[in-house]
């Protein structure tokens, strides 16, 4: 059903390794609700609390644990715990869902002691079958004992549900002379789509930074990663981002506002491991066989230039051209022309792997189109278009449309 | 390289059998520049003109014939002759495209005696390659030659590209007690989404209707009709929606105002036509094997009715989900989700092939998916949405995504 045994051929050779982050305790079970023979729930507890921000999906119809988080982030409380099931989206099932998810929350708040809205919950998997809750809070008391700092290759791996690979990362950076830590983990495959938080991810971090800061800091920095990437159009009813704070560096607890240069430092990081979680997305989009990066200049603004790109990441006839190592660059033209915003026909530029193909409203006198092909025949995949009106500039992440997403998306569910 | 061979499982068993249209002379021929074997440029005649309305593709990288066209109707002149090209596109071909464009027109309009801007032009096949014109000249004293009355059949495959079946449709109709004939032929198969004239298409009748009346009565109907419809979300340099009155039967000439009730019956028969001729399309979409209705109801009003719909059609995962045969109607959830438009979460009802699957927010009590998977295994799937809302509504129809358009995509142009 799940391809997890056949890995992405543009997976990472591994998982980073996750330094222990002071305040963030996490362990895994196995509900079996769906997946057989490996863990399927995380739990993740912040025993002094931590500062939480997010931004979750657009969807008008999000998931009942995405309403959740958006309730609990805006009473401005510590979250003391995340609960993650996959198999599940607990999405399109009405007032039972919203039960079964309420027993988990008063469960798991009474064991280790906090309000029920200091419990962060996300469910990912099928759309509209109820939650069993019972398979979850049969396993309440063992993954409460169970809490470590040390789980974090195991948290990966549970979140994950047509993923072939598990998705981390971890980087330090120094705040105020301190060196603080970041470490994310996420998940995602297919229905991979922008404009929001995208699937699940978490990011967890001892800087000492209260909600608003770090609410600033993941809308900055989340429309640069997650939401300039695409797989296949399709949006997440679930697609959830979190960002925890413990504060136990003991750094940063003074700085109010989000653009006060001592955070230069530490927003550079925490977008640039954002980014290297969204491109691990990418990296896995089902059937992906070339990871494309498609850069756009030259348009009225920022927001024309990632229209543009998008309409070139989602069009199905770029991404089938680019699994078949076609240089077929009229379909870069088509997919500019589509996108409605504003754009030079004969100014227009396309290069591909650093090679300019397009000039002047035609291809380029002498082009030689086997550099092309050679270039496309590669794993990474580089799209340069400048549409010669202004200096808006974007770049989106995309990945190829093949055989392999068909095989995977015409029968997910049997 | 096309696939001409193998024959949609969803096409017609046979073009109708076209009435002459009085006024109307057509004639085809070989050019060899991309196909062998068959014709591939198609010339038609109006000796006595015919007044010309049109619908054209919203690209910003629109085709130097497209560009032609926009300007001979801001003439309001007659046309006396259209000539089609299929195998280059003859877009993104800059001045080059232009000039080879200017020497066939200029050659035609020579040889039956008009203005050049009384001709108009198409051109399909690949974008980006200069369009090599003496191919198409040497063509011209023959077919200019050879027009006669009875060459529909002929027509309606000498436009083809990617098309596996040739297109047509026609019907008569009572015009102030007069019977008038309407035929229509077209193209498409592959880069099909609406929001414009879609692909290359070419009405004509008898009526002697002025031109304010007829581009009135197309921008009308091909909103239900060719902009209705979508393949693979992909919009064309080249989209072209012709349509010509020679005026011949005498009748209608005497009508200034689109919505006079003489035009009544007109009017609906025109735009079945045109439905007849976008479900052609739709079920010639590249590895099609499922023809796709997909109604929404109870929208905020027919336009965001309209965006959900489409919504639906161009989402990847319900495509490949109906494909695969599964009533994972999760995935349609989804899609309206994604729509951005208005919906009641907890008021949306989705039938699939006549059997209410959701309510209230959840899957319908003791539904049976067996046959709802029934009706998947047949070749049209009717899909109702209805997102409780308001009284919006709007139908739209499409194709399921399959291996079939992976193989036709990714490796089109070798």
């Amino acid at each position: 059903m799940t391809k997890i045994d056949k890995i992405s051929p543009l997976a990472p050779k591994s998982l980073p390794a996750f330094p222990e982050i002071d305040g963030v305790l996490l362990s895994t079970a196995a509900t079996e609700m769906k997946y057989k023979g490996r863990d399927d729930l995380l739990c993740v507890a912040f025993p002094q609390g931590a500062t939480v921000a997010g931004v979750l999906t657009q969807s008008r119809t999000f998931s009942a644990p995405v309403g959740l988080c958006r309730d609990n982030l805006a009473t401005g409380k510590k979250a003391r715990a995340l609960l993650v099931n996959a198999g599940n989206a607990n999405a399109f099932t009405g007032k039972a869902g919203d039960q079964a998810m309420a027993s988990s929350v008063k469960m798991l708040a009474d064991k280790i002691g906090c309000d029920r809205d200091q419990v962060y919950v996300s469910s990912t998997g099928v759309i509209g079958e109820v939650l069993d809750a019972d398979l979850i809070n049969g396993h309440m008391t063992n993954i409460v004992g169970e809490l470590s700092a040390q789980n974090w290759p195991a948290a990966a791996k549970a979140i994950l549900t047509t993923d072939t690979f598990a998705k981390g990362a971890a980087r330090t950076v120094k705040l105020n002379g301190t060196v603080v830590k970041i470490n994310g983990i996420a998940k995602g495959s297919g229905m991979i789509a922008p404009d929001m938080a995208t699937m699940l991810a978490y990011v967890f971090t001892d800087a000492d930074l209260s909600q608003d800061v770090l609410q600033a800091i993941l809308v900055d920095t989340v429309d640069k990663s997650f939401n300039a990437i695409t797989v296949d159009s399709d949006t997440s009813t679930s697609d959830t981002l979190l960002a925890f704070a413990t504060g136990a560096s003991g750094v940063g607890g003074d700085i109010t506002d989000p653009h006060d240069p001592a955070l230069t430092e530490f927003r550079a990081v925490f977008e640039e491991l954002l980014r290297d979680l969204a491109h691990q997305v990418v990296r896995d989009g089902e059937g992906a066989t070339k990871f494309i990066t498609i850069t756009v200049t030259g348009a009225e603004d920022a927001r024309a230039a990632k229209v543009i790109a998008l309409s070139i990441a989602n069009s199905p006839l770029v991404k089938t051209a680019i699994a078949g190592e076609d240089a077929n660059w009229g379909r870069i033209v088509m997919a500019v022309g589509k996108a409605g915003e504003a754009a030079d026909r004969d100014k227009l530029k396309i290069i591909i792997g650093g090679q300019k193909v397009t000039e002047l409203g035609m291809a380029v006198q002498g082009y030689d189109e086997d550099i092309c092909t050679k270039h496309l025949k590669g794993q990474n995949i580089d799209l340069a278009i400048d549409v010669g009106i202004a200096q808006g500039e974007a770049t989106v992440w995309t990945c190829d449309l093949t055989h392999g997403y068909i095989e995977i998306n015409a029968d997910y569910r049997s």
